[in-house]
């Protein structure tokens, strides 16, 4: 038996079992917290040191200097002409297609004249230094280097530096590899919060950065939130999270795997079926039931689907996508005939996988955006991982005589009234009347 | 006497010098952190009940309700109503033209189709709900108003809120007015980290909101730094900077005001002059000197340029970029005889005004940028506030049967690399190999 939640829109009270569901408290512990606040300290004040004693506790690596725990170019190349051929070119067609989706998110740079030759405009520019941050160990995803290194690339960072951890000195072969095919400049064996450190505040072999992204633990979630203002962050990212919507028309099978692909990510994994069908959400149950026992990683699935996992019945399809909308998912499918129509109503999710032939699982190699998205309801104001990220705006402002005389006058006015005399003052000079 | 640093490239220790001069730790202190840390607990768990009690305690403002704080549409008409008619007429000019240039900012959806029918897009909406923190008491600024609320409008938010700490029950009627020009939604008499406490959870009275942007004082950008992630926030901003690179050539005065301009915000304000001729630094000097005591904040003038203004001199005008960009100052101005090819070289900076006729002062009102600007050197990583800030992007994807084939194959050979079989065979299930 599968044990997994059931919730109907019908119930009075619908609406705190899906707050129920959905609530997520992505503070960190105390120890948690006491842990990372003296990394980070120790790490800024004794650089190298502290990481090769870190490197050591945590990883059993045991170093002389932190430059050994670089991986040279040579040692990538060999593991990209090392690995299998098929799944050298899935990770080459894989990086072309993510690069071919995210030129279309450059920006670029524009001025506007005025009548009076008055010019405003903006300058976008590439951020100089980024570093990401990749997991390692059990987690260690080659395609979490595609989907974080790709957009800085795309960008135009000049320097991408990347960090994963090798417990025991061991790494994916494939992370190594897709470190090479995204032409990642320099690579350290480093990871936990003594990595983030040592890229917010550089050490003497590290280079501090301008910007870290990438995913990790708690202890990597707590050190970013902690170093940003020093240096941007990405996110902080929650457990992953998928909810489908589905009109009872596909294959139950195929819903069922697409439910199973999120719950084996670990067991806080969210997966959520919404369905007007309750005989459908029963076939569902049925097809995982069937299913389970052959999955590799069916006690992770079954543990995520008992804690989080839930079938939700609903009136009709326009109900549907309000449940979506009041859960803003990270993934949200929608398994129905319209699925354009359905998508133009969603207003909060970070990537929409429309019509039964768009796995969610594609979205997260291959189709071309980012598998870096917004989870725990923060798509209401957050964005999938992107090019915009690793460019910033500079303001332009340039008057010509008569436009300094023109706005000066508005600017001195509201100056005056604001108490700011020295500001009304500096623009009143502009047009002689400073004095 | 004004005392003002002076610092040279050519000094041995100028990079130790310059360090100094822009230090700036935006950490709270521990009584900031504990004392907000209560409130939001507080307002959390009792709403409307802790913020009664805080307006009371903190801006001596009892009421019976919140509603009681809140100012209705009738009130604010008023106050616009009971402007000066120069007055009224800078506030909508200056509110029109940074409408105008937001406008620029604007993103929309795309979507690009593949050879075999694929789909791939983006889909941009606007943030729901909106909370603008607008300062009270002695830095109640109107142009605050406009620059935080106005690109939330350009960009579509259906609702702005905005909290203004109302000391004493005083609250600026240009501040009111403000909000009737820009068309505020709903506006509560709250401030401080109970305000803010308020807009991320919401209480009885206030709607919790989806990001909350605007400046404060220490209490306020702790609250903001604590509910990140629980509603988006725009940044948390140091002190005010400027960095003004003058080839000698303009009119010393114009220079010393802006200068002022800058360092009468407050005592943390900072103020830098770079360039090559040490005689014209000599000159602003003397200007300062003699301008200073006509000033009517020069008691905060002269304790900002004494604690972190500084005079530069440096080699050449392309060793003062270079300077400016190691500050990555929240504003810059170039005045030099060709400030366009100078602003091409620099890549870090909020703002930058071109010309010997460009004020910094108008952007601080008129100009069209808004003046939220990233401070504290992290315009290395961050961009001006604007519609960007309160758009966001869902990520597109759908697959053809052909296209869930060609995808799905390179998808399920990377998820078996990363032992992920339930990705592989949700993907193979599209085209029937999924068994």
């Amino acid at each position: 038996m599968l044990e997994i939640q059931r919730l109907s829109t019908t119930q009075p009270d619908f609406e705190a079992g899906l707050a129920a569901l959905t609530d997520w408290d992505d503070g960190a512990t105390h120890r948690v917290e006491a842990a990372v606040g003296e990394i980070l300290q120790r790490v800024r004040q004794e650089g190298d040191v502290a990481l090769l004693e870190y490197s050591a506790r945590f990883d059993r690596l045991r170093a002389e200097t932190v430059s050994a725990l670089e991986v040279e170019r040579a040692r990538r190349q060999a593991a990209l002409q090392g690995l299998e051929a098929d799944d050298r070119a899935a990770l080459e067609e894989a990086a072309e297609r993510v690069r071919a989706y995210h030129e279309h998110q450059l920006e670029s740079s524009w001025r506007q004249e005025e009548a009076d030759g008055t010019v405003l405009g903006q300058q976008v520019s590439a951020l100089e230094r980024v570093g990401v941050y990749v997991p390692g160990g059990k987690a260690a995803y080659p395609s979490s280097v595609l989907m974080n290194v790709i957009p800085a690339r795309v960008a135009g960072v000049d320097e991408v530096v990347m960090v994963a951890p090798a417990p025991d000195g061991e790494i994916s072969p494939m992370v190594l590899a897709a470190a090479e095919v995204t032409g990642v400049d320099r690579l350290f064996l480093l990871g936990g919060a003594h990595a983030v450190a040592a890229l917010a505040y550089g050490t003497e072999t590290v280079p501090g950065v301008d910007k870290i992204v990438g995913p990790g633990n708690a202890f990597v979630a707590e050190a970013k939130r902690r170093v940003y203002g020093h240096v941007g962050i990405d996110m902080v990212a929650g457990p992953s999270e998928i909810v489908i919507i589905c009109d009872g028309q596909t294959d139950p099978e195929w819903i069922a795997m697409d439910l199973f692909s999120q719950a084996e990510h670990d067991e806080d994994a969210r997966a959520i079926l919404v369905c007007p069908e309750a005989r459908y959400l029963d076939e569902v149950q049925t097809a995982m039931e069937r299913l389970l026992p052959d999955m590799e990683r069916s006690e992770i699935i079954r543990a995520a689907l008992a804690r989080r996992g839930a079938l939700i019945c609903v009136r009709d399809l326009a109900e549907a996508a309000r449940v979506a909308d009041a859960i803003a998912p990270e993934h949200l499918e929608l398994s129905v005939v319209e699925p354009e129509r359905m998508a133009a109503t969603i207003r909060h999710a970070g990537a929409i996988f429309l019509g039964r032939h768009t796995a969610e699982a594609l979205g997260d190699y291959c189709a071309g955006p980012s598998h870096v998205l917004p989870t725990s309801r923060t798509a209401r104001f957050a964005s999938p991982l992107g090019v915009y990220d690793f460019q910033k705006r500079t303001s332009l402002i340039q008057c010509s005589p008569a436009g300094a005389e023109r706005l000066g006058r508005i600017a001195a006015r509201l100056a005056r009234a604001e108490g700011l005399t020295a500001h009304a003052r500096s623009a009143e000079y502009r047009y002689g009347s400073g004095d």
